[in-house]
């Protein structure tokens, strides 16, 4: 008896394709985006990995990735649950910045720190920043203030609670699990689920719109670990684009 | 204190441009259907009638609907619940019939029977019919066999508890709530909140695309009998339209 989850990196966005730092900033797919979603669905149909039911986070790209994927594997009316804790990783005062000129601003060592470093977030943005959801709606239900600004630790510390809550129950009942988020939500994930150091995960990257299959034991410890992808000669390609980015 | 609930009818499907009987047939909006859903969720957003959930069936053109709506309304990351008891009607036999032809087939008389009568459903759908759903694993938790036909009676007495158990419960906790779904599923729920009777019924039309509020009482009563739509004047002109269809 093993336990099926499937990982879905929203593809490419709006932000993505400027090379912006995204993070809470609820942006929009791309075109490619849209395109690498329908691919993400059609592969599950193929390989015959059905969902019977999806996570999401609350971000557009997420959701919509998991709308067109679904559709395209003709799972569109399996249930939903969505929440803030799959949510992409909040990139604080550099939400809505440059990666390049933030590079260039603040030094390759200071740059790469913020983005690779497990315990390091970034300064935290202003409430009145037109990139803080300080007063996001959305956001009503977290206890205390919105995060202004995330390390992968933090996300880490949100995350693996609605993954024991939640998505592990679902995961017992014999469900296949889709969870439909972000680099750095999955790059959470995957370091809680096959056991990656706090250094290790630095070099770890998911790539967009390739599902990711977990089969797990009952222990919920992954039979391969690091799972595999349903198009694994595409994923290598991207994987080494994902580390090439801010270069 | 009252209760606001926005019912929505799907834009136009494929088939209703094709004049195709439907009912669990699982087809797709067309380009007009799609753009009829984004001017419901702008509807939405302009009136400041934001849902804090949405209700759908478990049928793509009600999905997505909604999905294409929430996201122009920027409610695209609320809780989403879906039912098989908010489908369309069960056309039985009829299922992907023309309309035109079946009228002329079967005559006027039997037509508008099958069409508007409360309680004489078409007759059933064969199983093995390339448009029969009794083998779709999305109905696998229907209580038996899954219906073969139905009529408009049977579509109230299958809604009715799912309103019940899981809508009033959302609605008394103080939520907006949407319900995207069918022609006859919301002419069903709408003769429940109203109390109309099982000849009036056949007289009511519920245009596509225009959101339709009620504001309920604390017994759920509408404050303003048949509700408001969000676009009088268009929602005026689309239930003419309706009533011509089959003409």
């Amino acid at each position: 008896m093993t336990y099926t989850l499937v990982l879905l990196r929203h593809g490419e966005s709006q932000w993505n394709a400027k090379n912006l730092f995204t993070g809470w900033v609820d942006v929009d797919l791309s075109d490619k985006g849209r395109a690498e979603a329908a691919r993400g669905g059609e592969l599950l149909q193929e390989k015959g990995i059905l969902p019977d039911i999806v996570f999401t986070s609350v971000l557009r790209r997420a959701i919509t990735t998991a709308n067109i994927g679904l559709n395209a594997a003709d799972r569109h009316w399996i249930p939903v649950k969505r929440s803030w804790r799959l949510n992409e990783r909040h990139y604080g005062a550099l939400q809505g910045k440059d990666k390049k000129q933030t590079k260039e601003e603040f030094g390759e060592e200071q740059f790469m720190l913020w983005r690779r470093s497990y315990d390091t977030p970034p300064p935290p943005i202003d409430p009145g920043d037109e990139y803080s959801q300080a007063d996001d709606p959305r956001y009503a239900d977290i206890d205390g203030e919105n995060p202004a600004t995330e390390c992968l630790k933090d996300v880490v510390e949100r995350l693996v609670p609605y993954w024991e809550a939640e998505i592990v129950p679902e995961l017992k009942s014999g469900k296949v699990v889709l969870v439909a988020a972000h680099g750095n939500s999955l790059r959470a994930l995957v370091k809680h689920l096959d056991g990656i150091s706090d250094e290790d995960i630095a070099g770890l990257n998911i790539p967009t719109g390739i599902p990711l299959l977990y089969e797990l034991d009952e222990s919920l410890a992954p039979v391969e670990p690091g799972g595999t992808y349903l198009d694994p000669e595409a994923a290598k390609g991207a994987i080494q684009a994902v580390a090439n980015q801010g270069k």
